[in-house]
């Protein structure tokens, strides 16, 4: 139900997904009368693999976690958590209001042993891929055994994702060892005696989009910062490239012929391509699929979802993190 | 002497804007036989608006503060903040080691009276103009006094530097008054009481890119991240650009046509044409310029020292900082 787009964009998402991927069922969770009627619209679904489970409430964007948590035991939100904990759902996948599903997700699910905090993990692009950056928000002031449980949990997961002997990095403001804050430079300790951590120490923001790490660590102020700023400045680079082309008759001759190309950048570039946030440390799967994502984001969302379903992530994240943190 | 390139950038940029500015005189400090064999490449060069000061020793980009501060009294960067402090220059422009040149300065030129801590701040492109963005590194652990004395530093620069009643910003992961950590929700209640400064509230990482506020205001570990990672991105995008145009023989023929184009939006958005980060809250001018920076971005540098000494920044710092500080 949450998000810019609600279930307008949720429920053809889900039917593209069930198309692509016939093994998938998805349960839509909310306001039963409403998902009907989007259903309505579209034809050819098979019910077989869809179904809708009713909701009566919805959380609000704006809403406070704390009042999320306390004042709606009928949220949709909160429904589909629960069916990941009774087992009715092997993942939940929500656009809505980020600090609510953390809060619902860590009260419904519970934290895997020796995690004390979860972590909210995306992927950004890179000159040479992609690297996984955590933690996004979830954590606004972290202690460096906070740092440390992110950067073990997101080797773990980058490695379950497919990533061969992950490079962990933490950011900081300078590759020396004198630079950065105390909780920093405390991580980094910790995590040069982890042996079984690929620790390559620090990174600059820079650095992160030249593609020297697979796994970048920061506090979720930070990662958060990092990450809006990013999609903020993607944005602008892509209304300056549209205004380039609209400056003069040549230019927009020029314009015409080279957007199909730009455009293809814009997606590559676009978070929609790698929508989808992690929520780390849980006993399941929860990911948070940008609020502002449209159709294709919502997709790459669920895709997500599978991948870590088929992986057993919380599994193995559980086995992991019993032999490096406990 | 500092920066990737020396004097080898520093004299024909210095040369360039000698050339531009008829009103200017610049003193070259460093190594005199060296100083004055890249003069000696260059023709018609005016040496009544340009002398060079010997100094014997150079600060490395990789050395310790404490070691420039103790072990060098003859450092290039010294004579040049003596020189300012002895009021035998206005401005020191360096493109050297950054945390030597601001421990210089607070030891050489000391701080205006109220300011705990010198901030660096540098100029952004948005998409509507530009913003200014402080600390970007020189402060990475920040109370919220700190947080509020670099607002009304910030707020005061930007009024000085032409923009008219400055929308002042703190960065925040969200909008909303709940969000953040400590420092940032005390820093903000101390500035919706200071009524000189137009306090426009929290911004996020996307909307200092929307063009939101004219001053952005974060501690120093936070703007270096949003800085570095924000160059990095916008050279992979540039790198992308390239690497579109090069796909196909078809892209190929686009790309010749485009490309013009697309350098001059290169040109906008790649830090050079906003290079030159300000040390606020000294008892004299010092603007740091990239250490990558080339010719080009050097000459923005000294422009932006130029304009500083014009509006006589210190000393308006210090009319009102006595008001709002003391």
């Amino acid at each position: 139900m949450g998000g810019d787009f609600g279930p307008h964009c949720v429920v053809p998402a889900s039917l593209a997904c069930l198309a692509e991927n016939p093994l998938l069922r998805l349960a839509l969770v909310g306001q039963a009368p409403l998902l009907e009627k989007i259903l309505s619209r579209h034809s050819g679904v098979d019910r077989s693999r869809l179904h809708i489970v009713h909701a009566s409430q919805v959380i609000g964007m704006q809403e406070r976690p704390s009042q999320a948590l306390r004042g709606k035991p009928d949220a949709s939100m909160r429904v589909a958590l629960e069916m990941v904990r009774d087992g009715r759902a092997r993942a939940c996948v929500s656009a809505g209001n980020t600090g609510a599903l953390m809060a619902l997700s860590r009260y419904v699910l519970k934290t895997l042993p020796g995690v004390d905090r979860p972590a909210m993990m995306a992927a950004l692009p890179t000159r040479t891929g992609s690297c996984y950056l955590l933690d996004l928000g979830a954590n606004v002031d972290c202690g460096a055994e906070h740092l440390y449980q992110f950067a073990v949990m997101g080797s773990v997961a980058a490695e379950a994702l497919g990533v061969r002997r992950p490079r962990v990095a933490l950011l900081n403001v300078g590759a020396e060892d004198i630079k950065g804050n105390q909780q920093v430079k405390l991580a980094a300790s910790l995590l040069r005696e982890a042996r079984a951590i690929n620790f390559i120490g620090y990174i600059e923001g820079d650095g992160l989009y030249r593609g020297e790490a697979d796994v970048v660590v920061c506090d979720g102020f930070v990662g958060n910062i990092l990450l809006k700023s990013s999609e903020g400045l993607a944005e602008m680079v892509a209304e300056r490239i549209r205004g380039l082309f609209e400056r003069s008759l040549p230019a927009r001759l020029v314009g015409l012929l080279a957007l199909p190309l730009l455009r293809s950048l814009r997606q590559e570039l676009r978070p929609a391509a790698h929508n989808g946030a992690s929520f780390l440390g849980l006993q399941g799967i929860v990911i948070k699929s940008h609020g502002g994502a449209a159709e294709e984001g919502f997709q790459s969302a669920i895709r997500r979802a599978s991948a870590e379903i088929r992986e057993n992530l919380p599994q193995r994240l559980h086995g992991r993190l019993e032999d490096l943190l406990l």
